[in-house]
């Protein structure tokens, strides 16, 4: 068993293969868990020197205090082969911004998300808010992160979901699915495990973003359906296998939902709550936000609705697959059809021609005088118009005069 | 009893008393009833060489063509007296411009609306799409109906509306009624009803504006409803008493609805309706156009969808009585209040302190040192927070080490 420090050694060397030297994977694995993710300062530093230099720097107590402080008692432990064993036996591997498959276009909004940020660190955003790009990511399934985040949506929600929310968000992540779009949740209750069934059930891949450990079924009852996310999709987290899923871990994992997605829809949201938050990841990367309305009696719709007021927001309202796709598909590929309005041999009327259809009686036939003393015209243009009426099969002669044409008798009637 | 002729001579002389002559509102009694409400040019005519000449002249046909052929047959015809007897028998009189009472300040915007449309008859809009004042109001009911339209809301729907729909257009009737202002509505089945209900059940008054005469309970099953709106509110309708409701009636309606009022608020609505077409209206005028969300899987709220999703209608999505309010009010004097949103012990910590708190064991204590490995951080750091953190009683030292608060034992709950 190598030490960290002769992995760091090793792979400060120039790389022969091409391939992510191991010792680099494992200052990045090292780093991951040195600082909690969503540290600017911490994110930078490791920028600058490179992960092998930062890694080596801190354990040798060489950085600067700022970056030792944020590591604290950590600077001295370990756990790194723990860590990549107890991947390795779920199924997981570490995925580094040096791999060919790491999602480079989609998080690039975040590492320009960090360039915009006050490097005063007394100014930078709260870690939960903090728009900064993962050191690395833990990732359990088959799949290729890059390809299946490439075409994807974010459908979040409540985890106290109504069974609405849930109808809404299962139908959303089923037809997405079936369109060829990777559906993205956070794993939890609700909402978003409605998404991922939605997503399953139609045989497409789906993908969890998680705030633990990528070998730990949390929360538990969705256990099984973490297990088939493994199997049909990808399980990913910024924390290492084994990480508890800690409060303030969801919030700095939701930025992570909005970047490797194309967009955010919030199908149910409490007037306070993280897929709120995830919108507003979403927002400030650029990304559409887009909402499912619901009742207005129903605290789960509340903060969709503040979402829609807000103007300054920009969210967008959705009510199916197709309009989600509109909004993050490629332009002018992916239009949803209009909503299919009723039509009725009415439409095409002239004006003239509604007002004597109006004038005409539904039992006795009345004269062409009286249909235009009645509609308020000249009889000439009650004549014109009649047969036009007559043609739509809108009115009909009984002999004596005008009248409205019967409605088909119902099938069965007596005759 | 003095023929048509004879009052229109007489009111061509100048007025004494500073009353509306009896002569003018008779010519304005005629001239409603001449032409179907909504017509461009006929209003254009009427406002052109005033009422009394304008009936004069089509009377004895030295009217343009154009207009002659607008009136048609009924040219010859004279119900003025009877009109105006039938209405009084129900409580109703014909409100004219002229009256102190006109909604003056309220139907500028339709006037306004009109001198901007082309004066080509052949490029005309539609009479169902037209914004045309009214020529003269039929109007039953005690109140003034300049002021109660002042602070007036149109809340309006589709008449197959769902149990849900009725209950948001009662409760908006009902708050809107209780905080001064006058439900504004059509007085046909569903939406319109519930709101109407909404606001008599707050002993707040209500207007309907119809599509027929005001003596006439259409629809039938809303007779006794629109008896109680008449006690404690208005009839409105631009036709005469007995005038039937024919289905164009009710397009070219809406735009009164939309123009008495400061607003109008869509419940809910089918995908293609008329309460969308209020909307359009009221659009048109420049009047705030507030929509109420549903469930997406509601036939009855797609067009309250469609019109949220329409980026260039500018209609603004709204959940309660306050923001309905908020919008048509008063600019700075009716706020709605923000969305009541939990607050928790939480809210206030810094990220140290929440990453300190997220490491504290349910049950066992730990050290400190454990605390900061756990967190991330230095024990020093630890050791600064947890004070604050004992204090918000979200921590406590059990003896040996620090742990969770255990949450409150339920009222009732065994010792």
């Amino acid at each position: 068993m190598t030490t960290l420090e002769e992995d760091l050694e090793d792979a400060a060397r120039p790389s022969v293969t091409g391939e992510v030297h191991p010792g680099l994977r494992r200052a990045r694995a090292w780093l991951s868990r040195a600082v909690e993710p969503g540290t600017v300062d911490f994110w930078r530093y490791v920028e600058d020197v490179d992960p092998v230099e930062a890694a080596r720097r801190i354990r040798t107590g060489s950085a600067p205090d700022r970056i030792r402080a944020l590591v604290g008692a950590r600077a001295g432990q370990d756990e790194t082969l723990a860590d990549l064993r107890r991947a390795e036996r779920c199924g997981a591997r570490l995925v580094v911004p040096e791999d060919d498959e790491w999602p480079a276009f989609a998080l690039h909004a975040l590492t320009r998300a960090t360039a915009d940020q006050p490097h005063d660190p007394e100014h930078q955003a709260k870690r939960t808010k903090a728009l900064v790009p993962p050191l690395a990511l833990w990732v359990r399934g088959r799949a290729r992160l890059d390809e299946l985040t490439d075409r994807s949506v974010a459908v979040v929600g409540s985890r106290a979901s109504t069974a609405y929310g849930e109808h809404v968000a299962g139908e959303l992540g089923h037809q997405l699915a079936g369109r060829g779009w990777t559906v993205v949740s956070g794993g939890a209750y609700g909402i978003d495990a409605a998404a991922h069934r939605g997503a399953l059930a139609a045989d497409g891949p789906t993908v969890a973003v998680l705030a633990c450990g990528v070998d730990r079924p949390y929360p538990a009852g969705n256990g099984a359906l973490l297990h088939r996310i493994a199997d049909a999709g990808l399980l990913v987290s910024e924390w290492p296998p084994g990480a508890a899923p800690h409060q303030h871990r969801f919030l700095v994992r939701n930025r992570l939902i909005a970047a490797l997605t194309r967009g955010t829809v919030v199908v149910e949201a409490a007037a306070r709550s993280g897929a709120q938050a995830t919108a507003k990841r979403a927002r400030d990367l650029g990304r559409p936000v887009l909402v499912v309305p619901g009742p207005v009696t129903s605290a789960m719709s509340v903060g969709c609705h503040e979402l829609l007021r807000d103007q300054e927001g920009g969210a967008r309202l959705v009510t199916s697959a197709a309009q989600v796709i509109e909004e993050v598909g490629g332009i002018g590929t992916d239009l949803a059809p209009p909503v299919e309005r009723p039509t009725s041999p009415r439409d095409g009327l002239s004006d003239l021609a509604a007002r004597v259809l109006d004038a005409c009686p539904v039992r006795i036939g009345v004269s062409p005088e009286r249909l235009a003393s009645v509609a308020g015209c000249d009889v000439l243009e009650v004549l014109r118009v009649l047969p036009a009426l007559e043609l739509a099969d809108l009115v009909q002669w009984t002999g004596t005069g005008w009248r409205l044409t019967p409605p088909p008798r119902p099938p069965g009637a007596a005759a």
